[in-house]
């Protein structure tokens, strides 16, 4: 595993550089959140104004501090920026997480090149200018001025954009998201997209990357898709790349001043290295709740299990769209099926189990669809009905999934209803069973499973044969 | 205004024939629904084994009831609906709400023709059988065995799916989606999707009308289409067409027992007739919201208003994916926008206010957008920032669109972040002011906006011809 970024992931000691007492200010926000996130290592306020911040000794400078310093955190004015950068440098700082903007992003090129330079020549790296942070849930580090209650989990989110990347995370949290990685890319100054990326392909925490881009630098297209190869080939990759219309890339040139370049050219390089491109960032992060938490499909057939025939129809629709083939059921099983329903039930697939299922309908046709060796992927469906407390349905499925935990088949679910079939769903997400407000969402992320699988057995079929 | 439907929408007495004095079971709970949801007519309990069912004097059968009685809600076990049937036609009653299951959709074809036949012979309609009701929200109406407490509003929503449309009742009261009218068609003995679509469209509480739909009956292809034009030119419509795939239909066809029908067909008939097809649930509703609560667009100049850049090439590219054309704004609007924002914000299209834009930023150049003649339509975006509370900033919108309330323009918002954004939304759409999860989902449905208006121009400049 590289180790080149783990004075970013994983820094024993942190300095904030222009920490605050004034709550409402950005190096009072980021302080905060690092000492209440729960970081185990150093932490150092620098403020020649202060002595003490939020409970811990401040000094006048990171070159007053006792101990070795990791990764300084800088959130002063953008005209001190250099001179703190030495000064880090002198420390022996490993890593700068320069939060300031008012650098190449406003027409500041030449301060961002000095910057860059003063970096090399002390050894040091630096992620931004012009970002919120960063944050790796495994250490409990979140330095970040974004919310202070990240979930943890196994998703790494890259983001290109600032404002976007804040607010994603307090979406994350609200929607049981739970991520291993926030990495606010900013200027790309000196660390980019590529390097992180190949960084977090090798961490044990994460088991999906999901990028927001907006532009590559200009001259770095080689270097992308070779690196994201070799990334893709250990974990799956998926980007939202703004800015893919002809105006949009115009937004996007005057927002981050990257060269978005033209669309086709991102397309075929997303198409050459497996990445798997979202269109929204709400199908982004539906397909990695998928990939964070379910195995990777060993095959194809796919069994829909619903207690609506409705429901069921438009996951049909959904599968038949996004290419996710479903299993005729053999003669065996369909006779296994009709013992999990009503008479009037229908054991083909969909499987429908009637508006009349209970928990042990869904128990029992669940294990089945476990059970059998026709059967990879199951995607099960639930419309709210009186007689069945989704709640309780969602209980059910965590117990069921529990026991087939090593059956290598991904489980998908999608319900319908009211304010308790959200707490329902929530409950799932929390238990690693990614739920869906909609079938269509369901079937979705379980295409971009498939999707990933076939890339995976393509290039590892290249690999036999070459 | 036909007022053929009018015992269905509008009756002045319901019995509720099958009432029930035990909680759980579908005669109890579309007795209470109709007291609890504040049904103002008078309300007939018929149970031969009960004198009291809810506090209301309950009768052996219909026949014993003393006034007349516009709607029966027959909730019976199949074997006696016939019997059911012929006492309320010899009663007088107008309309039958037949919820029971057990007709045509399980090969019992024999007994639905008998029951119609029935009320044939009284000048009595059906709707269903196997349906879960119906509710008009503006008499306080709530014949259903789903939710007790839908929301008022102006979307009607037919829906040929029994477990879908529940399930969906409770979805639209946690969404925030107001609803006119629920009709649950079942099998479409007698009354069908036309034939209510007709009268919604004549209705003043309706202002957009969803359709779940499976298939029609055979032989009223040519109806449908001469109908939903007359629909359509007087309201949009928004159908879901379930069964579009080719193992969807089978499913659709197995459930419903309605010819699906190829899908070309149903996609020629939605072109011609100017409906809106929706591809997903989420879809129809997000468009539905928009409609329900937004003037029709008067022209195609779409401004996108952000504090985020990101989230603006977003919605940028969304916006040309989906036909929505921005303005480039003038010169001089340029420069009354950029009167709004910070030194380093855009004034172009996408207007980005930046991430230090607070509530008087998005309130002056909103007013300068609402107040531009060269506006037709906006769509507001906001990214969780920490110096802006999206509560606050709701508010602010609510109190500026409400001072342009006359000015035409349709607003659509998308917030992005945690649970305070979420409260955010939900005050926003409480007042009549559409907001999306995501701004592709706010750019999706002004776009469907957009199409049925020139839909509508089109049809316009035919009449004026003709």
């Amino acid at each position: 595993m590289s180790r080149s970024l783990d004075a970013l992931f994983r820094p024993r000691s942190i300095a904030v550089i222009g920490a605050s007492r004034h709550p409402g200010k950005i190096g009072y926000t980021i302080l905060k959140n690092i000492i209440d996130y729960g970081y185990r290592g150093r932490v150092y306020p620098v403020n020649p104004k202060a002595t003490e911040i939020l409970g811990l000794k401040a000094y006048p400078s990171v070159l007053d501090i006792p101990g070795p310093v990791d990764m300084a955190v800088v959130a002063v004015p953008a005209p001190i920026v250099q001179k703190v950068a030495e000064e880090a440098g002198k420390k022996g700082v490993k890593v700068l997480v320069v939060i300031t903007s008012g650098f190449a992003e406003t027409g500041n090129v030449e301060a961002e090149k000095r910057l860059v330079e003063t970096a090399r020549r002390y050894g040091m790296r630096i992620l931004g200018p012009n970002i919120f942070g960063v944050a790796y849930t495994p250490i409990r580090l979140n330095a970040t001025f974004g919310p202070g209650n990240l979930r943890e989990g196994n998703i790494a989110f890259i983001t290109q954009s600032g404002a976007l990347g804040i607010a994603l995370m307090g979406w994350t949290v609200m929607e049981e998201l739970g991520l291993s990685a926030v990495v606010s890319m900013g200027n790309m100054a000196d660390i980019d997209v590529v390097e992180v990326s190949e960084y977090l392909a090798d961490d044990p925490h994460t088991r999906v990357i999901t990028i927001y881009l907006e532009g590559l630098k200009p001259g770095t297209g080689r270097r992308f898709i070779e690196a994201m190869r070799r990334v893709t080939a250990k974990k799956p990759v998926i980007v939202i790349k703004a800015g893919r219309s002809r105006r949009g890339a115009a937004a996007a040139a005057s927002h981050t001043g990257s060269l978005a370049g033209s669309d086709n050219v991102y397309s075929a390089a997303f198409k050459q290295t497996g990445i798997l491109r979202a269109y929204t960032v709400e199908e982004m992060f539906d397909w990695a709740r998928a990939f964070a938490s379910q195995p990777l499909p060993r095959g194809e057939n796919t069994i829909i299990i619903t207690n609506g025939g409705g429901v069921g129809v438009l996951a049909t629709d959904a599968a038949e769209e996004h290419g996710v083939k479903l299993l005729t059921p053999s003669k065996e099983l369909r006779d296994k099926l009709s013992q999990t329903m009503p008479w009037f039930g229908s054991p083909r697939n969909p499987v429908d189990l009637t508006g009349q299922a209970v928990e042990e309908n869904y128990e029992k046709a669940l294990t089945v669809a476990f059970e059998s060796g026709e059967v990879d992927n199951i995607i099960l469906l639930y419309c709210r009905t009186a007689i069945l407390d989704p709640v309780s349905l969602a209980e059910t499925i965590v117990e069921v999934a529990g026991r087939y935990e090593d059956s290598g088949k991904p489980l998908l679910v999608s319900m319908i209803g009211g304010e308790d079939v959200y707490r329902a769903m929530n409950l799932l997400n929390r238990h690693s069973i990614p739920a869906y407000p909609s079938p269509e969402r369901a079937v979705a992320a379980l295409s971009a499973m498939l999707r990933y699988r076939s890339y995976r057995e393509k290039i590892a079929g290249r690999a036999a044969t070459s």
